[in-house]
Order: structure tokens, then C-alpha cells, then sequence
């Protein structure tokens, strides 16, 4: 797993979130900071910037079996997946995916509004507009996100707007480093609430492991 | 698991596909045989037979944390879901979700053509046609296709035409007892090859494991 | 026409609403009531209960020339038609069809919310989604909704949202037992009201008359 | 129902194919010639020169309680809807609805090829392709279709190729005088065949008589 | 460029809009009156009405390199298309497709509610309504539209429900007449405003000078 | 104008091309090379490689009223768009976007087969699919296509097979280097062809002039 930004306690994060599936006999999951990503993925600006050193990152790696790109904009996935015959997986990809395995229409929470437009035109690459219920902000930055108090409460209250007003039946996390409230706003919300990162995560598994 | 046709061998094999992932302390995966379902399930009405029988298995269960139905139809889906609280999967919502993280056109590889129109209904109520390259039957009847030396050699071809003449790059096959083949089928066609049954199972996991 | 809910009461009902077209030379209308059916049919379970038994029905008939369920969901449309090369109307999806012909967008008045989710993977499954206004309410029981004095008043309400929020230049009533409001509906809306059963049925007069 | 071309044959045809549905105690069913058409409707021209004189008719008649417009391009069909609150049926958009109703995939049989284009622009109207198999030309002027003998012949060779080709499963006759073919067609082809003018006329009955 | 109505002073002031293409060396634009159109262009009878005059000018016409018919729905477009193999550009098909160039999603400005319904039909004809934010009305006749002094400030106040309400990134003008607004429209709503008559005009000057 | 690989003959092709439209008193059209591009554009990683360039030009440029990216993968647009409030165009996406304004369905010709899978994600992120024809390669190398002799023969052939077997009436050329064959390949195969190139000028040019 790759955190494009260059932040080391992003990946602590991330690694740690990953615990329970770190199975005894189970595959290796390495989380690994992009060293050349900036400090916090927010624009197209970031985006692009990860992109080469993404796929160049995937590239001279001899011993993953299977890679994740853990920013839910997936910057990179295409170059990453020409640089490789090996599966990549990306956190916005398989968060919605899996969620639509859980409901009929899906929403997603951002953490900024400025995000939004760029994830509908994904989602529209990806054809899935069709499940689509909506996406709200919670209106923080990503450093606010991460670490204030509220972040949870404001999660609530934006993924109720999303279930009663936009009629979503499943909620997707729209940010890397949310994991650690999925289980309560699950169970605030009271429908089936996805965090990408495990998301792909468990699809890597499964695809590590059967081969 | 549950495989909702009433052949206990066709259970035993399911088990022995999902042994890679029956991880040391890692959830523990118990397949069981529907009693009341018909030997095989290829007709609607074979399908429409488990509904009922597979939602009462599921409300009877209190031991398991996630459901996964093993037929490619995905029998009884909905009204497993009404009946619990719990994550139910159905392995042709899972492995078509599973093969468009893996290509931009998936194509499904049935065993019989009388199945191919169902499948469409339901790639149409899961709005995912715009994904959808093709699908193409074995034209054999399961058995042949459990037991038969040439099985492997009918995907291959039948494989090829998804890839070669309807643009697939990723290709699902479309029933629950293939695991076996999944592996040589991929190393010849040279695209992802997803196994319905292990990507439901893969989901299931990561829902049960990050709970 | 099959009733698929064993209360004769309705079944009865049915007939008086389809006296309009018993013509005189015209086609034989029988309403039958499914012995097997639930008393109402709301939930999931109540649907795939049925579907069976109305398929058995179907096949043992030797008398008609096509067949009307009369419940809008269409349960068991599928299997009834593998059962049988005789038409077999589903009411939902004639009166969704034949709504179609009489205005740009449709509106669903349901009886019960819980019945909105089923009824759009439904439409999804025809792929009509594209001419949908919206779906609402009533937000009684079937009982209330086949007997109260208000059942009227309250559909004119939620007809008038569907037309002037949602857009509907059609209006579909979502229940098989509704028909005697339907004229009193169109004069209330000032748009066409559809009765799902009225629809199914000439259809399938126009089907077994031209045949 | 207003025959749009000034051929008053091709109207006594229309008003021989209805016998079946002119009930003792039915509806009047009236065939007109409209005046100002031209011989026959093939290009767009043709059609733009009949929707003034046909929405002049429709709002100067009294009498009729429902119209029907039998060209299959549904010339005028929404000026004319705006010319009266009366409804008025198009029998193409009524033979396609009708299809749906039989199949999950439908063809149409055009009479030329370069109706084709015209034709799926208004599919495209109606959102209604994603259940499109095709449409393919018997390549007869209108005139060799009405009066050759092997006009029959050629529409079951079209419609196989829609059925086994295109995998439609239903398919329309793409023209107004073609009702007396449909019986043979639909035993030729073993998928059920619809003539959209008595389509049209079975939604128009139900829809005055249910009034 | 061709007025579909008879009013010349609508015909200048479509010249006047088209002045800073009027390149010294570049193509010239001819502003004509269709004598045969209605005063204005509103209904749908108005519009099939300028069909075939439009058609047989278009026929006649000689010397131009293509045309572009100055009404926002676009009246005879096909059929002047099949009576010429020069360019014909309508203004609410270049106008829209203008927009897409500049925003994900567009919205439109309607002169009256009861064009929308029709712009709507067209939308879908064009199969571009995933792109579409929505469309409102300045609830103005065409009339006060063009000569009024607040329909600067109504425009502002509908861009700006578009903008805010619905989620438009690009606004489109529709009605032929509102150029003289567009820059400053821009200016308030913040999001390119495109003018349908200047966007048609701006490929087909394009198309003519690149042959 | 802004040529995205390092050749400065290609960037001299392309003013060249543009000629036609370089008005006395029109706007100023300047052709520039991105000092940074690789020498040709053909891999999703060269495209990764001038996304961020591009931006810098555009954000560092004072001058210009407009932008052009001169690659027919539009790389980088959504950042140029970003990092400036001025219009910017993309050949891709206004060639496109001009076939849909002379055709109902158009094809694409690609260079190579590669880029094939790119330009569908790209059409379909633009809600573009439904009125696509296909897309079929020169399998020539660049270098091939832009020098060769007989790459005029080939794009007839490859768009005749457009025309005829996939129903294009409309042709992109999809490579920015092709303008020079845009009106013999038009003569040939009798629909409109467009260059993406110079429908992406043409857009601009009214864009700036009309400002």
C-alpha cells in the first residue's frame, strides 16, 4: 500500500488500521510513503504531481504481489497499471464497488467541497452514476479531518443528509485516513458504511491469495 | 457459504477452493448445502425454488457474521438481505464488481446459453451494462462442466472470443464451481480472470475481519 | 388475471374494475385468486412466496390464452413466462410502459415506503430510469389504502408533489387495488393517471384479440 | 386513427386489420385519410408535411375520444398532443412500449434503410436503447412491401437475424400496413412479432373504455 | 444564419450580435428572415411550421457554405440536413455541446416554462442529459425577454439557482436573441455563460474555413 | 496553442494548418512546444509526464486569452483548468464534441491500438458513449502516420469500415497531426470528417471573439 503524500504519520495511520487483517500465515501488507508526494493530496495540482513517481514506485518494486494507491482520487492508477502486469488497486475504485455490493445507491462523504467535481467525473469514467445517491463535504481540511474532535459528529451528520435526503442506502468514506470511525457512523448511521482503503485492501487479499 | 443447490459435493468442492484463505486466526468459513434445493440450479424456476429455503437458513442462522449465496444468479439475494441485519453477498454481484477493479470491460463466460438472458436482466438491475463486453456459453451442462477433461479448453476458447472479438479485458466465469480453473485460464488468456465465489468470499472477509 | 394474495375480497374487486372492457364478443376475463398467496404481499418474503406457486398455476392452465399477475411488483413474471409460451402481463411494468405513452416522465405513487427500493431495482432491471420523475408514498397499509375514506385525498397530495416537485407529467398508481380512484385522480392532477391493471389487461386483450 | 399518407387503400387496410378488436359494445374505432398527406411518408420531408395538417385535424375533431397516428416515425405525435387534451397515440412509440412487455430485447423490421437513422433518433427520445437489439431494412420500396408476394418471406429473413444475430427476442414491424404478416412472422420466428398500429389501437381502447 | 421567425428587427439584432466575427477576409455571414415563420417561435405548432419553409430555403439557397437556424429548439434541423450536403448547424445543439467544453455539467436558461419540457425531449434526443445540471425559466415572454430591462437580472438570479441549486458548472443562453447579456451573465454568475447563436456560429465558421 | 511532445516540426504543422483561420484582424494564433514534452505522445505515461508542464505554461503565459492542448488525449486539462480562469480546450474533447453537431454516430480513427483503451475511459468520463460508433487503429507508428505515403489510404479504409460496418456517420481523426488529409478523407468516404485540431480552434476563436 502507497500513501502518495509524504507524510510518515499518514502511513502509520494507514498501517495501523490495517491490523485486523494481518493475518498469522496471511500476506504481507507493507504500507510505504511516496516520497515525492506532497505533504497532503487536495488538488489536481497534487494529483498530477504523484502520478509519475507513482508508476515509477511500482515499477522497481520486485516484490509486491499486489500494489494499492491509498488516496481516494486514485492518482495514478492507469500509469500504475501499464508500469505493471501486477493487480493495482484504488481506494476510490474499490470503496465504491464493494459498496455497491451492500446497498442499492450509494453517497459519499468528502472532506472538501473542491473534491467533489473531480470524483463525479471518476465515477462517470467509471460508469456508476447510475447507483449514485449523492456526495457532501464535511467542509474541513484534511488536517482538521484527521485529527479534530468533530470529525466523527460532522460525519454523522452529513451521511444522514446523504441517507434521508439523497436516498443512499450505503455510504462511502471519501478519504484515505478515516478507518477508525467506519464502525461508529456505522452504527449511527444505521446502513452499511465503507472505508476504501480496507476495501481494497480485502480485494488485494483475495486476489494475492488465490492466485 | 451457502451453495443453495442440494449436490454435497459441489459444497465440498467450494471448501476446498476457499482453503487459501482460510487464514490462522482469520474468520472461520463454513460452506453448507442447502437441504431443500434441486441438484442443479439452471432454470428460473430452480432459482425462485431456494428463495425462500435460503432467507429462512439465513434468519435460522445466529453463528455467522456474513452470508455468501454460491450460485451465479445470485438466488434470493434480496430477500436474504430483508431477513438479516448482516452482510449478504451473492457471487455474480461480487465477481462482476471484483472484474471492473481489474479491467474496463468485463466479459462472463456462462455454461449454458439458457442463462445468459438472466444474467443480463440482472447486469441491467445492477446498472452495469456500460461495463459489459459480452458473454458467451461453454454450451455444456454443468456436470460436463464440473467433470469434463476438456473444460479448461472450452474457457480458453470461449474466453478468447470475450477478449479477442467483444473488447473484454477482464472476464468473469459465470458459476460457482470453476475455482480450479481460474489460474490456467488466466496465464492464457492473458487478462484478469475472476472466480465469482473467491471474490465474494474476499469481501466478505474484509467486511467480517473490519467490523 | 392472477391475484397473487389469497383475500377473494380483492379479487373481487379486480373484476368489477375490469367490467369496462367485458365486451360482448370480446375476450373472457377471468380474476382468480392464488390459493398459496399470503393475505397481502408487501414484503420481499410475501413476493418470492408466491412466485412458485403462480408459476404452477400458469402451466396447469389449459383454458387461457394470456395471463395478467396482478401485483405491482410482478412477482414471479419470470418464471411464469419460462413456465408458459403464452403472454404472461406483468401490472407494473404494463402500467409503467403504457405511462410512457402518455407523458415525457413518470411518478409511482406507492402505498408504503418500503416497497420505493424493490420497485426502482425493478425499473432499473427494465432500464426506464432515464423518463423517471420520482416515486412517493402514501405511507398507509394496504388495508387502510384499499378502505379509508382519505386514501383519495391523501393520493391527490402525493400526485400533486410528483407532478409539481418532482416533475411527473404521468402518474402510475403503485398497487394493484386502486382503480376506482383513477378518474377522479386524473381530474384532480390535470395529467394522465395510470391504473396498472387497466393497462396490463388491454394489452393483453389486444394480444389475444389480434392474435 | 389517422392514416397521415392521402392513400385512402392503405386506410381501408388499416380498418380491415382492426375487425378483430371492433367489440359489440366497444369503442368506435374510425380510420381516416388525412387530406394534405402525401402518397406515402418516407423521407423527413414527407413527415414534416403532415404534422401542421394532422394537429389542424386532430383539434377540429369532436368527436373522437382518443387518436391514433399510423406512420411508424409518429409524425406530429407531440403537436399534435399539444392540440388536444385528448390522448394520442404514435404506434411507433406504442408498438416499441408493447415490445417491451414481451421481451427483454427487441428488434425492428424497417421497411428501408434510410428510415433507420430517423427511427433510432427517436428511440433515443424515448431512453429507450439500452433495450435495442437493432433494426435492420427489408430493402422494398413501401409499395413492393404492401402488394409483393414475397414480402413475407423477407421479413422472417430479417427477423431471424434479429433474433439470432442481434439477440433480440421480441420484434416490431417497422410500418403501418403490415398487420396481416405479423400472424405467419411470429410462428416463423418463435419470438413473439408486434404490429404497432394494433398496439396502438389496444393502449387507445383501454384508455377510453377504462375513462 | 437563418431567423425562424418573421420579425426583421430579431434578424438585425442577430447581425449586430455577430459582428466581432465579421473578419476582414473571413467568411460572410448572412443574417436572412424566414418570411414564412410566425412572429415569434414558441409553441410547438410554431416550430413545425418553419419545417419545410425552412427546408426549401435551405434547397434554394445557392451560395452559402452552411447554415445555422437561429432558434433555441432547433425547428427542421433534420430535414434540412436531408436537403443539403452542406453543413446546418442548429444553435441549441452547438450551444449545448459549446457548454460541455467548458463545464462537467451545464444549465440552461429558459425564456418559459413551457419550452423546457420540449428542450428536455431534445436533451435526450441528443443523449447528453448526463451532463445536465438543469433547466429553468425567466418566466418572461420573449417579448419583455428581449426588450426588457430587468432580464439582465432575472438571468443572474435563475444562472444563479442553476449554479448553487443545481450544481451547473456552464450555463447555456437558450433563446436565440440574448447575446448582448452574455458577458455580463458571465461576469455575475462566475461560470462561462454560452451563447447558442455565437457557438453555432463558431463552428460553422470553422467547418467553412477549414474545407 | 500548445504542442505537448518536444518537436518542433510538429508544432509547425499544426500553425500550419491553421492558416485558413489566421484572419486579418482575428485573433492572433501562436503554436508553441512544451520544452518538457517527450518527443512523441503515445504511452499513458507520457501523457502523465506533461500534465504538470502543461499547467506551468498555461499558468505562466500572460498573454493569452485562450488555450488549445494540441494531443488527442487531452492530457493535463483538468489541472490547466484549474491553474487558470481563461479557457482551455482540448482537441479530443471538441472534436468530439463538433462530430456530434454533423452526425447521429461517430467513429474515431485511432493511430495505434493502445491508445484505443484510453480514449474509451476518456468518452466514457464525458457521458459521450451512446452516440459512439467505434474506434478502429491505423495500426501505424506515429512517425509512420505522420510521414507516410499510404496513410491517406489507410484512413479511408479505416473510416469506409466506420462507415459501414460500425454506422458512423460522422469521422474524428484521432491524432493532432492529421489535418492535412481531413477533406480528401471527407471526399472519400462522403460523411463529414473532423479534425480535432481545428474544431478545437474554431471553438476558441469564438470564445475570444465573442468575449
Amino acid at each position: 500500500m502507497v500513501n502518495p503524500n509524504s507524510n510518515p504519520q499518514v502511513t502509520r495511520n494507514l498501517a495501523e488500521a490495517l491490523q485486523p487483517v494481518m493475518f498469522e500465515a496471511g500476506p504481507e501488507i507493507e504500507c510505504v510513503t511516496l516520497a515525492e508526494g506532497p505533504l497532503g493530496v487536495q488538488t489536481q495540482a497534487d494529483l498530477e504531481s504523484v502520478t509519475i513517481p507513482l508508476s515509477r514506485l511500482v515499477a522497481a518494486d520486485n516484490s509486491a504481489h499486489a500494489f494499492v494507491i491509498a488516496c481516494y482520487s486514485d492518482p495514478g492508477l492507469h500509469v500504475c497499471r501499464e508500469a505493471t502486469q501486477r493487480p493495482v488497486f484504488g481506494i476510490a475504485e474499490s470503496g465504491v464497488l464493494t459498496a455497491l455490493s451492500r446497498g442499492d445507491r450509494f453517497g459519499v462523504i468528502a472532506v472538501a467541497q473542491g473534491s467533489i467535481g473531480r470524483h463525479l467525473r471518476y465515477l462517470r469514467q467509471m460508469c456508476l452514476m447510475d447507483r449514485f445517491a449523492g456526495e457532501r463535504p464535511l467542509n474541513m481540511s484534511v488536517a482538521e479531518a484527521a485529527s479534530g474532535d468533530d470529525t466523527l459528529a460532522r460525519m454523522i451528520k452529513v451521511g444522514r443528509q446523504l441517507k434521508d435526503e439523497d436516498g443512499a442506502n450505503a455510504v462511502v468514506m471519501g478519504c484515505a485516513g478515516m478507518s477508525r470511525h467506519r464502525s461508529a457512523l456505522e452504527d449511527a448511521l444505521g446502513i452499511p458504511v465503507i472505508d476504501p482503503t480496507q476495501a481494497a485492501v480485502s480485494m488485494a487479499i483475495g486476489t494475492v491469495m488465490f492466485q
